[in-house]
């Protein structure tokens, strides 16, 4: 581990209260030069795979050495652990509750369970980890702190799991697992299942919502204005989109819908 | 006074207009070395009391010599008074309308009114003192300008209160203050209130919007999912949540609410 | 050009996805000690207009050398340019799609379109231009690459035009251009047209939604609680506003609308 100067926070606190200003004062008052990138605090309230999926889509990006605060965590106070978790040169801090299963899945890692109190906040409370725990643990972090030091060793994290795209000579079924600010739906069916299983010659049909699309397009300005379109999004997933609109309004589409690719005979 | 690196915002602008950018701005062209640190611009668009209550939960927590920014101004262009206020090793500024009551209850504080135009901007509009007024002062406080060269002392605050609950032999009676992102109810009930007035022994019923619990839980996942729990809260203040859900709706309570608790005979 | 240590971002890609991560990660990987400073991520989704308002009321103020990562982007993959923009000491990059058409209106400006693929990153999405061209052109520009470095010259950028207001002797025909946070209503009407068609001795009706008023004031705090008012605002623009209350919501306005001020005779 090396030292860090850069720590991203990612909560679902919203931008209305004082959780994110209490947890910046609490890393500040232990390193005080630290740099602090707000990620996101918009996650939807206690929707841990909603802060899996911004965690898995951006957080490798990152320089080395930075470290990543994580916090949604409607188990608080429960017996969920807390954890520090080193994937690559970037290092995870949160509560051990599904919110890191997506980058878990693609990434080797090492983690701790957060048990020396040593680097908590004196002053605790039953139900602000993220201030009390996780906030102190990553500055402390930042500051040098080894991971070893940090609790004992953790073989396994949680892992949920979206459930995996099924594919036969018929065709794909996935489901819808984000819905992004757009209205764009974001599917769990890669571009590697796609390419291993449609061949440019085959027609298909891609049923979702209330529309059916017969084609695959590299980008949603392929089509007119108002018009859905699927394409590999910028997460490597197969997206749906209305060119300028929301799909999610227009196709009647929620998060956890199902969409199907059929090959055409 | 000795200088800070640190200027933190609050304020009830939003994400979506220029006025936060304009207040950066201003200060980046006085101080361009000062880290900046957003505390909330969701305050609700007016509500000096909601802003009161992030101020009073976070500020006391930052490194010593931190600069608050703290704009929630509806009497701007009014005779409302513009303020900084030295509490311990930290420094506010903004309009002195309630927005400092909370914090100034519970410190010593020294006020100025901020008189000394010489650290306003030149440019000044009669709608925006956020930006022609606030944000200079703040910048020019943390580049080293003395608090006394910035006005006029002043004597007294503005002061509101919240209603402070009542207690006697047959309960307390107290009022939801602030309800949270997650619709987590706050009362004005702190811990101490409750530790004087109850004894582990006696039972005891709250009464709040359309519920009665009967006891305080230590924490909110101690009750299953989708029940109400009792508890104090990471600001020491009694809370009613609902576990993993929203007690606001769920409860049928507005800010403002009553909540009481009775002793059983 | 000098090279810079602030990056401001301003987009429509909202609080809740990884796509202002993405973005902040992809900037700091190459110049790893710029300071990132949030503008905004809530213009509404595709809405360049609201953008290049926000651009054109608070940009020129950040210190020299600063610049701006400007991404608001519904054509993302057609041939809409991606650009950047020198105005006097401070520097813009995003699409050419309006955004710069409100502050190109004001300043003479110098423009490159980005056809240097060489600071573009190298892994491209179709859909997703902010992290996989701006943000690494912007960080390129930070660490001191020249603008006639990143592609070729560009004469014009693309301008789209809010409505000029109208004027004759009768008097003034504006539209409300911005509606901000509180819902106070901006109009194209600036000061200096009030100034040139109107004379204090005159007495005006300013007609707009669903009220008339008789007079300008100096801000809208010179009305009670709940009465309407107009003003100059600190954009130097005509507004109206409801003393502590919300304008579009209680005069029946909405962005477009029509206000007429008319000279009675």
């Amino acid at each position: 581990m090396h030292s860090s100067s850069i720590i991203t926070l990612t909560t679902d606190f919203g931008y209305r209260d004082h959780y994110v200003s209490a947890m910046k004062a609490v890393i500040l008052g232990i390193v005080p030069d630290v740099r602090l990138v707000d990620i996101s605090h918009e996650i939807p309230p206690h929707d841990t795979m909603a802060g899996a999926w911004v965690v898995r889509n951006s957080a490798m990006l990152y320089p080395p050495g930075t470290i990543h605060l994580v916090v949604v965590d409607p188990g608080v106070g429960t017996d969920r652990k807390p954890v520090a978790i080193q994937i690559n040169d970037q290092t995870f801090v949160g509560p051990d509750n599904g919110l890191f299963s997506l980058i878990a899945e693609d990434f080797d890692y090492k983690a701790v369970s957060l048990t020396n109190k040593k680097y908590w906040r004196n002053n605790r409370s039953n139900t602000f980890h993220g201030r009390d725990i996780f906030a102190s643990v990553a500055a402390h972090l930042s500051k040098g702190v080894k991971m070893s030091d940090l609790g004992v060793e953790l073989d396994k994290l949680v892992t949920y799991r979206w459930a995996v795209p099924i594919s036969d000579k018929d065709g794909i079924q996935g489901w819808i697992v984000h819905i992004d600010r757009y209205g764009n739906l974001i599917t769990n069916i890669p571009e590697s299942l796609l390419r291993d299983n449609l061949h440019e010659s085959q027609a298909i049909r891609i049923y979702v919502g209330n529309t059916i699309l017969d084609e695959i397009s590299t980008t949603f300005a392929s089509v007119t204005d108002g018009e859905p379109v699927a394409y590999i999004g910028s997460s490597d997933k197969l997206e749906i989109a209305i060119n300028r609109g929301n799909a999610k309004e227009m196709l009647g589409v929620e998060k956890g819908a199902q969409i199907s690719i059929i090959i055409q005979k």
